[in-house]
């Protein structure tokens, strides 16, 4: 059991939870919690880490058996972890590497292509809405904030496992190959005339979202296949990019449905 | 100018930034930054405090012209400021008093109910999604976090001064008061079989959404009109409360739009 803070390998978990440099030097990252352990692809765990406390339960006594296991003493469970109340379970976990090709394998595909989100907990709720929504990718511009930041992970729910993504080196050129391949892409803007629900997204479709404050940038927005706005009553100005992304993927899957079901 | 943080001012602003309870006994809340005082309606500011540096700004000289209008030094604006790049501008503004009643006067109104929401992003979020959708109003449980948070009210972007809000001293008995007059409600539970774009949302329509973690009490779901379901691919089990409200929210915006242009 580690109970020091010390310890040569807890210093390397607060880097790989504080800094996401470090994460990307090694390719891994660490998820929290009895979920996100369960949900993990085996093939992906790097370690595991359980609290002394966490062990004592029964039921979780089987996670000793995973290899590379390890028991932190309970203080120092609670300094390695990014939660407020830790639940005693983290794992390190390789990252997945993913190819716009491989994702572009699908028929009709559907993509969100997010352009320098920065707030964590939008970026993990696209990726969650994303896979509700059946998204075939997120793609995201090299500026978006770090996907494997804590908050984050958190905030997706387990759909990182499961949902394709890849920071795109060359945000601009992945849009013009998605559209080579005869796909559309579409941008939420004041240019839109277009509500969102009056396109037919039942084939190839990306969404561009942009940042929380500025919106997109006016390179990647003049390359958009077409524009759309969301209808918005008030003085409202903008969506929440979260909110914005879930209506326009949300509305795609409600237009393939109807589709299916005709 | 105030340069000391234990003037009784000060102490007073950090109060009411960081206890529920200050704010409710006085029936006031703090907005911060130049947007937020832009918008604020002008009878609801109490009192209106800019840094130093703020004022030096020729633009912005005017809100010296303010009743009530006060400067700190930029280290005492810091301090009782609750964003990490303060603007440089707060006022405290009074809370709004909104009645059933008076919400209930709208023609097929559309209502959000939300049961014990606690992240005070998510509540302002759905807040300023509302406005987008026009809803009529949002009724929030007791237990609901304070929407006076500063963090719910910066999730806001003003549409806490524009949307109608109450908590309801007893969630269960609005649920039936609604109900009461004509209005249908809908819950998004494992219950529903109809998919949410299914129903027709363009008379009275009120959607009940839970807790985070735990959803709605059995008690308010079993009290609901007819219950409804967000189709979700993948292994997702739920949606953040927040995109369910949007999506929801928008479908009825969305019918009644159908209908108005039919």
């Amino acid at each position: 059991m580690i109970t020091s803070v010390s310890n040569q390998q807890i210093r390397h978990l607060l880097q790989l939870q504080k800094k996401a440099r470090a994460r990307k030097e090694e390719g891994v990252f660490i998820v929290e919690g009895i979920k996100m352990y369960q949900e993990a692809p085996r093939e992906w765990i790097v370690k595991t880490y359980v609290s002394e406390s966490f062990l004592k339960k029964t039921e979780y006594q089987h996670v000793l058996g995973q290899p590379n296991a390890e028991i932190l003493s309970d203080e120092v469970f609670r300094k390695v972890s990014d939660t407020q109340t830790p639940q005693g379970i983290l794992c390190v976990v390789r990252m997945p590497e993913n190819s716009l090709e491989s994702m572009l394998t699908q028929e009709a595909p559907l993509f969100l292509l997010a352009e320098n989100i920065q707030d964590p907990g939008n970026l993990g709720t696209i990726v969650r809405t994303g896979e509700g929504a059946g998204v075939s990718g997120v793609i995201m511009s090299r500026d978006t904030v770090d996907i494997f930041n804590p908050k984050t992970i958190r905030s997706t729910m387990g759909s990182i496992y499961r949902v394709p993504f890849l920071y795109a080196e060359d945000f601009q050129d992945v849009i013009r190959r998605i559209q080579s391949r005869g796909i559309s892409v579409y941008a939420a803007h004041l240019k839109g005339t277009a509500s969102y629900d009056d396109k037919d997204y039942t084939g190839g479709t990306a969404f561009l979202i942009g940042n929380e404050g500025n919106g997109l940038t006016e390179e990647t927005a003049a390359l958009a296949t077409d524009y759309i706005r969301i209808p918005m009553n008030g003085e409202v100005e903008s969506l929440n990019a979260a909110v914005a992304s879930a209506l326009l993927l949300y509305e795609a899957a409600r237009q393939r449905r109807k589709r299916d079901n005709a």
